[in-house]
């Protein structure tokens, strides 16, 4: 790996803190830092470098996956770090910041590489990119990385602007935008399961899926993100990006030797392919929620309007469930469907596949049928991926589901950003979002945000502790399907007749 | 289930003690005979039923995998039991055995049904199956079934001879031909796998599958059994019969309600379809192989014209590979190799489904290569299914073949015998060699059992302790493919590189 220095806006700040060192350290051990390796921390505040070292220290200590036991190890890394203070408007800190990090350059006899790192609001990106090109840091004797954090804009138009502005600043194969989801562990799984494996390349066709199931749910509310959250909901928050690149990132063919061209211009593909919703369509595919109080695990919880700082005349959604299509010969006439929300039941990120049986007797009886094949990807805070059969009882003769593991994590594996931090210091693209991924999904929601923002679909209030609005399972039920999560699953392996169970999830969701 | 009488022909025999009195002890333990079951043992010895018992009891002891520990239930299950002499010639026997049976029925309450079971050599079958229609055994009040064991004719033309004869006593539907691979749990778990699993389903086609690998090879060799063996060879113990059984078993395509008539229906089809050999294919696509002297496990064994009873000039086959092709549209090009032989490196009975890779790059060089799918049916002694896929290593990046266990053996399941007079107590037929599969198999073969009689195919010396002759692995070879064994799975799972080791194989058998 070529010598890179790491550049940090928001050095002093949460996700900083959080991710980003523990991130550094992990690979620093794992020796998957360049040799040599600076780093310099960019805030605000007037810290030093030693009190930013000790920051670092403290970071790692709390949330470093490592064990940070081999102190001598821990300082010569911690030794890599410079704190700059920087005004992100003024123009002399980046000069200044030039002349350190060129010095550091010169004492470690290393090209000017440089990644630049904005773990900052996205009101600064532009800014900050302007400022580098301008100053000089992004030297032309190496190369010069941008790695940006969401959110890109806030709808098309602003996305657009955004892009446009950063691109005279950098090359779209020098931005690297973070979408972590793509660094996840199941995520980066599922794709190479699919490309190095024909058995599953097979399977991979609307000949044989019946439709596919994306969902991130959590049990939390808005907690302190009250501000920021009302403005953006599930919709702009979670589903135009993460959402939209897992469903990317499911569809997607991949021969085995794929570069990382080739993944985007897959993903490209898949997304240039979504079937665009007309305004009249929009109310009966995409649902909208906000929870109200509910009980989770037992204890009561408000509900989203009394939430802190949260006006009680708010129409944010804090749920969205959409039915997709992708119009291709691969997906024609698959379901796509994806939920996201806050305050459920269980927390889940996970992508359920159900497989079609095309061998199933239409004049089959209730009892005698055998549950559908399921490929199940738990992306958090399981990490596992499960191929759902059916067996045949030696004794009863009867068939029952049987969950067998493919993967299931051993759990010290990289986290998503050691993944994405090591990628984009390679120049690896692969788990990125590209500009076309960012602006194709943007135009695929902005008419869904038009018609929230003219109240041209109803906003469900679901019970906190729920799977959501009961139109979220009415919109699978419509199609003959049904959500797939951790109890149907093993209700289905157990009973061996997973339409027993239905009565219990519309049940469960009729007090809404 | 209704009750039965039990009726066995050899009862004195290897057989009876070793698998029958085991299997039905097992079905007794497990509440699986008919209530009330009554049993006849007839043999030429004058056994009393006193004596007779105790045999069956020793045969528990000895062979069941059920601990006798249960005094009493062991003591009630022989009490089903008696013995009456018959001489398969005299009439009068017959007479004599129908009283007794007739006194049994009347005393237990029990309907006329009765299963003939005929544990005797072949040229019995026919004197039998006549001498029960004639002195009444086969009662009209109510079923009777002939179950009978292997060699079902010695060429095309006797089977037929021996089937007509017996249709004269016993309709298709009454005769139930035990081939005790059909019984065998892990043949029976193939079949329910694909039934109910779209996923297999969608896999089982020419589309998906590069070749089908059929293997039941030993390491014992001739033993006690010389004087037969030396007049049927593998080609007629084995192959026509266990391994074309395996290949229908492999290549059917069922639904999951399907009825025992439309198993055999299927598999029917599926040995229709087999392509014909022409007398000059016969010498490309059948590798007829004999064991000379060699080394097993460390120890110099004899080869096959060294066992006693051997004539010194025999020509007899101790193994056979072959290819063979089904002419449907579901088999078109996909070769199934099938491979059988006495001593051998390892005892194994295996199925093992090699899957195509249509998205490899042609150009990709050696160490880039990716091992193949691979769906593998341990069928003994080893019983397990595996689906051997790559995993992309999250360090190296690359790709490794891992071994995914779908079903494994608990241990204690029930025996291919239970399996098998379980089914033909209850009346199906599913597991059993119909007449159509019998005479469809035995036409296959005659045009090869021609060419060895003419001697037009060579016989392969091979060293005992090796895999057969290297012309088994050149068949293959022409093709693009080799033998899937233990070490070669293994290899492809430690190297990622499947292709390394094929030099390994070849210098394995370069000593022939």
């Amino acid at each position: 790996m070529e010598p890179a220095t790491f550049v940090l806006f928001g050095a002093t700040g949460d996700l900083a803190r959080r991710k980003i060192y523990p991130a550094l350290y992990n690979l620093f051990v794992d020796g998957k830092l360049p040799q040599p390796f600076s780093a310099f921390g960019l805030g605000r505040r007037e810290w030093t470098d030693e009190s930013f070292q000790a920051n670092v220290e403290q970071s790692i200590r709390q949330f470093s996956r490592r064990a940070a036991n081999d102190e001598a190890s821990l300082k010569s890394f911690l030794r890599a770090f410079r704190y700059h203070v920087l005004d992100i408007g003024r123009k002399e800190d980046y000069a200044s910041l030039l002349e350190r990090v060129q010095v550091r350059e010169d004492e470690l006899h290393m090209a000017p590489n440089r990644m630049f790192y904005l773990s900052v609001g996205p009101e600064y990106f532009e800014p900050i990119a302007a400022n580098i090109q301008e100053s000089g840091l992004g030297s032309s004797n190496g190369w010069k990385r941008l790695v940006i954090e969401k959110p890109f804009g806030h709808d098309l138009q602003s996305a657009r602007e955004l892009n446009r502005k950063l691109s005279q600043s950098f090359d779209e194969d020098e931005v690297f935008r973070i979408d972590h989801y793509l660094g996840k562990a199941m995520v980066q799984k599922l794709e190479s399961l699919q490309q190095s494996n024909p058995v599953f390349q097979a399977l991979w066709t609307n000949r044989y899926i019946a439709n596919v199931q994306i969902s991130a749910i959590e049990t939390v509310g808005v907690e302190e993100r009250a501000g920021y959250y009302d403005h953006v909901g599930a919709i702009k928050d979670m589903f135009q990006n993460h959402m939209l690149q897992m469903l990317m990132m499911a569809a997607i063919h991949l021969p085995h030797d794929s570069s990382s061209d080739k993944v985007r211009f897959k993903k490209k593909k898949v997304i240039e392919a979504l079937s665009p919703l007309q305004k009249h369509e929009i109310g009966t595919n995409v649902i909208r929620g906000q929870y109200k109080e509910g009980n989770l695990k037992g204890k009561p919880v408000a509900g989203y309007l009394s939430e802190p700082g949260i006006p009680s005349t708010s129409m944010n959604d804090t749920f969205i469930a959409a039915r997709l299509h992708i119009e291709n010969n691969y997906w024609r006439g698959v379901p796509f469907y994806i939920r996201t929300g806050k305050r459920t039941n269980e927390k889940s990120t996970r992508i359920v596949i159900e497989f079609k049986d095309p061998l199933k007797p239409s004049s089959q009886a209730d009892d005698e049928q055998i549950a559908p094949n399921l490929l199940v990807i738990d992306i958090g805070p399981r990490e596992s991926i499960t191929l759902r059969i059916n067996e045949k009882d030696p004794v009863s003769g009867k068939f029952k589901a049987v969950s067998i593991p493919l993967y299931e994590s051993q759990g010290d594996v990289p986290e998503a950003y050691e993944n994405l931090i090591f990628d984009a210091l390679h120049g690896d693209a692969t788990f990125f979002a590209h500009w076309d991924e960012v602006e194709l999904s943007w135009q695929w929601v902005q008419p869904v945000l038009d018609a929230f923002a003219d109240n041209q679909v109803p906003l469900h209030r679901y019970a906190a502790g729920s799977y959501g609005p009961s139109a979220s399972d009415a919109l699978l039920a419509q199609d003959g399907y049904h959500w797939w999560f951790d109890e149907k699953i093993e209700q289905a392996e157990t009973s061996g007749n997973p339409s027993e169970s239905k009565g219990e999830q519309y049940a469960y969701n009729a007090n809404h």
